[in-house]
């Protein structure tokens, strides 16, 4: 049987100091392992952004294929994220990189906290994105012209892809593969990287949104504390308006616009992240969570739990347990 | 809250020309990520067999932080895998690397196909051990003294660790972590790393077991063709025996010797596995394939199934679920 050659998509994954290791290898061995008709489907070059040499946030050092004095265009570029990137001049240099090639790259992706380069660069203005679970609210505060989505593992909008953290850039890299050479030649490149091709969970399930949450809420923290302390109590929003000394409705009206969230919403969220945290050790019966967070039986509790995690609780603290603490 | 600083644990990680870069690289941010009191709690160096620059499978261009010349000891010592051991050269001076750390360090731990410098040391003789699905035979084989588990992420006997294919160098080193640390240190780095802490399903759900087992069939390779592309027939050991020109009892004995399984546990997988082929589709019933390949109710595949991959139909089809082929 013989087959085409294709010719070779070419992707430029771009480095700096500060990156995070992973956003940068997991994408980049995920479109070297595919191959169509028995050849690698990518040609893939890594590029410096300060030169040839750059090291990881944790110190790996790494040698790129070229720097910026090289001005190849490619098919396909990719930012990884890293806390570099929050060192202003490599923001700027990685946006500029980011916007000298959006003229001619057919799509632009980023992983993790790369979107912020996206973002610095304008490609993300009026678009859907999304990031590590911990820099969602920094991100959307600083771009208020995107839409930044707390949950995806990935999102396409038009053709600009981010991803969230870390390891979700192989959940990405395998859905470019899946896109431009089918659905068998990434199945195969999953089952050779023992990962999933479509990962069971979205980020809610990995993030504490909570603590971002609180971030915002200066004016309210007091009753927040309360409300995190006292998760059995009664927090309907006749309670918490009280205790605030407002009437039902300016209550409602001020904690919605400081906390982006009803009363009731964030008092759910608040008693869910409680449970949560209480699932992921193992030696109480779920009904026993269920009934000390308030929910009026296992079966309410799961239902809930489910709607905003994407999972029972069962199957949650199957994949998050850990031992008791001692 | 004052906390004691613990000293960190050493790491060393073996690099070398050829290895797989997610091998390496994931466990060490892992590793890296990991934080006791806000403190990192191991002191990683990455040590190339080669001198300090090496290249990964995929050209990525590393630079040790030390090579063969400086040898400290280490805590942990971490052998990734990668066609580079697939070269004498390379496996013999990894298991010599391997054997003289292996009188000092705690634990030895192995990544994907690292098992072979480990096995090639000796340390895993009467051990238990896995390795990459796609090695397990070839493994098994070549170092018979050992006991290969075809269907584990990671194991753990005595002071030596080994893991599956690729990503499931992050798993362990995440069980390492809550091995020294406890489970919060690991927890806060899979929710860092956007990774699960235990991962839902078994090496089994990412493999191809046929693709190996059909390697040692010579003599009965007409009768296994006949019996893969014929999946709804009956296949009782009568009706192959009659097949084969043998007698019932003959040939299961030979087929057994030759294919490691009996000839209804081999049907059984091949069924299984057509099934799991056909699911990784999404335009029929689950039903509908339930029938094709001849088990007599949904219900009596789905039990087949769990048994055989760890998960139901209907969860395995959520995770390696493609779009149609074009």
């Amino acid at each position: 049987m013989s087959s085409p050659v294709h010719p070779k998509l070419s992707v430029q994954i771009l480095g700096f100091d500060g990156v995070q290791a992973l956003d940068l290898v997991g994408p980049l061995e995920a479109l070297a392992s595919v191959r169509v008709a028995g050849h690698p489907a990518y040609d893939i070059r890594l590029v410096g952004l300060h030169g040839r040499r750059f090291s990881s946030e944790t110190g790996i050092v790494f040698e790129a294929d070229s720097d910026l004095s090289e001005r190849a265009t490619a098919d396909t570029i990719i930012v990884p994220g890293g806390s570099g990137l929050r060192r202003p001049d490599t923001l700027k240099a990685a946006s500029s990189w980011v916007l000298a090639q959006a003229s001619s790259a057919r799509r632009i992706v980023s992983v993790c906290t790369g979107a912020y380069a996206l973002a610095a660069a304008g490609v993300l203005d009026g678009r859907r994105a999304t990031t590590h679970w911990r820099f969602i609210a920094d991100l959307a505060q600083r771009y208020p012209s995107m839409d930044v989505d707390p949950d995806a593992i990935f999102i396409k909008d038009g053709p600009i892809y981010t991803s969230a953290g870390i390891t979700a850039g192989i959940d990405l890299a395998l859905a470019l593969a899946e896109e431009d050479f089918g659905p068998t030649a990434a199945l195969d490149v999953a089952r050779e990287m023992v990962v999933f091709l479509k990962r069971p969970g979205g980020q809610a399930q990995f993030s504490q949104p909570l603590s971002m949450q609180m971030r915002s809420g200066d004016r309210f923290a007091d009753l927040i504390a309360w409300m995190a302390a006292n998760p059995g109590a009664d927090q309907c929003v006749e309670v918490l308006a009280a205790k605030a000394s407002m009437s039902v409705r300016t209550f409602s009206r001020r904690f919605k616009e400081q906390i982006g969230r009803s009363p009731a919403r964030y008092a759910e969220d608040l008693r869910l992240d409680a449970a949560r945290a209480r699932l992921e050790r193992r030696h109480e019966p779920i009904s026993v969570i269920a009934a000390d967070f308030g929910f009026g039986s296992d079966d309410a509790f799961a239902r809930v739990f489910s709607r905003r995690f994407g999972v029972r609780p069962s199957d949650y603290r199957d994949r998050f347990q850990t031992k008791d603490e001692t």
